[in-house]
């Protein structure tokens, strides 16, 4: 049996659970932001990162069709603003496929799914399958590694200008945004956590779901990793950087 | 928009699907079954793989909570008999479990997931998702990849035992089974595909239903190879051989 910990106590075990496990520690992050991937490298994290992207407002509308809570619905339907956009502003979706724009991709093939990597598929649905089958709680939990995300940005931006010329600022404007709008989502979610995760068990479940959402992100560069990086992996059916240009 | 096929013909185009995808086509098979993969190799491919075996009565639950058809179930509830086993038979969990035993593993920790990949655990989960979520054929023709099961088994348990030494004929009883099984299993759901897939749109679904479980057998491989092949990538959490023997 575990013991009830204080808020502060809580925080700090997920800020342990993000020091050992966000994928900033990943090989792949590495040799992303340390400019050491090929423009087909490249081509294969942006594709594929899309469809993680794509998902994430389906996984932010599945958690607020399960809030009773208005106010929290209010602060939460902002997600789905940022990344769908509005009249006066693109959305993350938007950006992230002036990314993959940038590096040569047909959008009809970036939206189709076509050639994405099984794992990548697999890991993120496996998201979207959490937050709608858990408790609201372990939903709200399953986002709390935007507590790391600044940092990660931060890095990945300023080691992909300086790396890669087939990559300028404007192409990279995704990040720009998330760097205000993490730190605020993150803000609030963990508010939340604190204050609701208020017996033992709840605030196990929240430390399971923060590993299992650092575990999505991890599985999707091993997928990577393991598909373009490492020689000759690439699964049936996924890109192949080699084939004509899709 | 595609033709109609004749049955014969959507056959032919299931078994292609096979001889391209289907996982005896993986790096990671031709070194189990060549003998090629160390013990803690084969102790990682078993204790993962138990994930799926897990996983296969509660799939086929899930087909008989959506058939309508009394002769459909008669036929189909026979897996979940064969996965649990009854008074007569240990069924295929009990025996691949013995696998797992001979390979010098606690029950309590292959039953508790703890140590699986997580690449494991979500394409098996998008392997039961599937299931409940598409159609009632779609989910059926997912099994179809119990065709080219006899081929692979046959390779498999050959290779192993002559190739391993911590493996006796005994701990490969899941296999010898599931020779006689599968193909009984198998030209069932191939006849229910030929004669209920009687349009075009119904036909390329079941296709792109065997290759989706092709992917989702194609991805555990990849995510063993990568974490257990390939030097230094076993994601945080999963089960590690140098550290103490679970």
């Amino acid at each position: 049996m575990s013991e009830l910990m204080g808020p502060e106590e809580l925080e700090a075990a997920l800020r342990a659970i993000g020091a050992a496990r966000y994928h900033n520690r990943h090989p792949f992050h590495a040799l992303l932001h340390g400019g050491k991937l090929t423009k087909s490298q490249v081509q294969a994290w942006a594709l594929n990162r899309y469809y993680y992207q794509a998902i994430i407002p389906l996984k932010d509308a599945a958690i607020l069709s399960r809030a009773p809570d208005r106010e929290f619905r209010r602060a939460w339907r902002q997600r789905i603003v940022d990344h769908d956009g509005d009249e006066a502003a693109d959305g993350g979706i938007e950006r992230w496929l002036r990314l993959t724009d940038a590096l040569g991709f047909q959008r009809d093939y970036v939206l189709s799914g076509e050639g994405l990597l099984p794992a990548t598929r697999f890991a993120v649905e496996a998201y979207l399958h959490f937050v709608r089958e858990r408790s609201l709680l372990e939903a709200v939990a399953s986002s709390l590694t935007e507590l790391f995300a600044p940092a990660i940005i931060s890095e990945r931006v300023a080691g992909m200008l300086a790396s890669y010329d087939f990559i300028g600022r404007e192409a990279l404007g995704y990040f720009d945004k998330r760097l205000s709008q993490a730190p605020r989502d993150a803000n609030f979610a963990i508010e939340y956590v604190k204050r609701e995760a208020r017996l033992p068990h709840q605030q196990q479940a929240v430390l399971r779901a923060l590993e299992f959402k650092c575990d999505v992100l991890w599985a999707q560069l091993d997928g990577l990793y393991h598909a373009y990086v490492a020689p000759g992996h690439v699964p049936p059916g996924a890109f192949r950087p080699e084939e004509a240009a899709p």
